[in-house]
């Protein structure tokens, strides 16, 4: 049976993580959901290796919220290498899902935003495990999470 | 028994693992606290890795105070990039306990924030060790240590 | 019989990994190609290292497409270490083939440059697992992919 | 019997290492003291870890003297990031010891800083490896290496 | 017997490679000398390591050239992470030769620059392997290579 691990934090605005699990439940059964929280960003990487390592996941969705602020930018970098660093340790994908306070210009279009871009990657992340062909169909054809897709590059631009 | 580790440095200007070891006695007993302390932030990340892997802590605080300079900034990137990585050589959470001596205007803003800042994430310790799904109910709530909570996002606005 | 991985994204506006086969194909014989396309370019380090420990490959190719923003030029940086990261763990070579999307001021453009640098890395990576020694003979000549090689410095100028 | 790596370059423009060893030898006896210099700074954290595994010395002491140039800061902090990831990898300090030449307005002051700078570090490493104890009394007070002590903040400021 | 590594790039518009082997010959006999060739500066730093672990070199001089743009001077810094990484994982020492292509103000400038860090660190190689007391006397003494040395800094300025 596929385990999913979902990691997320207390510094969020907004409970990603259970349009993310909402969003797997509804995609596919025979699922096990294994969830953890942390303080912030920068306490994923670890928490995504733990779920991995000690909980057997074979999948997991790293939810977070990064401020607005310069140091917040650090911040989310630092995360960021530690996420691609715990999947190298680990062969197995992490999906980072981070929605930055400065992607929207209210609360509402944060939300929206953040409601979006967890609920495609989650579908992301069982496309990943049970359908690996579908991501390759996809290959190429500008496909953005939270917002609109780009779509693919046209020759009569 | 639970042990705790905690790092901090000799540059700080003041001293955060007081106030953090404090905290975790009056949240919790029989609880064993070891203690480094090394120059600066840059030799936290070793540290901390030593207290989990050479005196079997179970978590780790790792408590500093960078600069106002543009290099203090480069100082603090390095230190925390090696405090992730630690965390991932070891599967053990470090929380990352930093104050910027530019976050406040004041000596006295600055000693507030300090104190706050490491008794929040001295609960937090508490919480991930002893009460994990604690940290679960507050998952995507806009927690903050050291300032006001930013709290959740809401529709309204 | 030599194996060659292939790892793209659906974030991609173009299907780089098309062209990249083809050239493999018209270039050599008797390879086996082993395509895994995930949803960004921070995914591909990771899914790089599968192809070469789980599916053996002996060079792999990985074709992205970051976007113009400033967090676009982030994550592709993150990227682009971890690509580094993945080729030291495993002691294979990983060409990467990123195209940003502010390279071409227009759709066309951007296409020239995706199929021209695929295909010129596609053929790299056939040159160096089956004839080394031809690297080595165009070694400080100047050589560019996806635009025109700027060649050698002349001492005349 | 305690061993002392030193690892110092050739870019840098002052015998940094002299004032360490000098330093190290007044404060404590009956230490071996091991040194290797290579070109520049970026040739440290290899030149630290030697001298952890290979001459078995149980702390070490990495000086240089990065130049003022943009392209030099980025060097320096390549380097930091290799002497904090050599660090871990062998649970042993590295003492990190940089004088940046935009330090000091005159090479006066720059030798200046360099020897106080050395000097403290040096005494530092002893410290850490046979007083331990001595660091935690400093904790929080505010130490400089180089330049005056910042001091504690105090509450009436 | 001695073995020395040479890993040089495609995208070098100058054979810095050809400048290095020519002065380690003259400099010393009795050596072998392994050459790869890569397309980039990227690709060094797996290159440099294959050479130590498969080709069992005993130092190893990776040379480059990178471009003057923006991206480029992000390309090289992460080819340089990737060689200090290289080399924590080797305990071997490569010698990064890279000259930028904004270093010099015609074609002219850039050759010489190129030959004489070329040949400088290639001597450096020497040195490093068969004479590392060389080392310790030019420490601290102002060498730089491509350009004229620096020299000491003088109490009298």
């Amino acid at each position: 049976m596929a385990r999913i691990g979902i990691a997320d934090t207390t510094f969020a605005r907004y409970d990603m993580a259970r349009e993310a699990i909402d969003e797997i439940k509804k995609a596919v059964g025979g699922v096990t959901i294994v969830r953890r929280t942390v303080p912030g960003v920068k306490d994923l990487p670890v928490a995504c290796k733990k779920l991995i390592e000690e909980e057997e996941c074979d999948i997991v969705i790293a939810l977070g919220m990064p401020g607005k602020e310069e140091k917040d930018k650090v911040c989310a970098h630092e995360a960021s290498t530690g996420i691609i660093h715990a999947q190298l340790l680990t062969n197995k994908h992490i999906l980072e899902v981070f929605v930055h306070e400065d992607e929207g210009a209210t609360d509402k279009e944060l939300i929206d935003i953040a409601i979006n871009r967890s609920r495609e990657h989650a579908k992301n992340a069982v496309r990943m495990i049970f359908y690996p062909d579908d991501m390759t169909k996809r290959a190429g054809t500008g496909r953005r999470q939270g917002k609109e897709d780009a779509g693919p590059l046209t020759d009569s631009h």
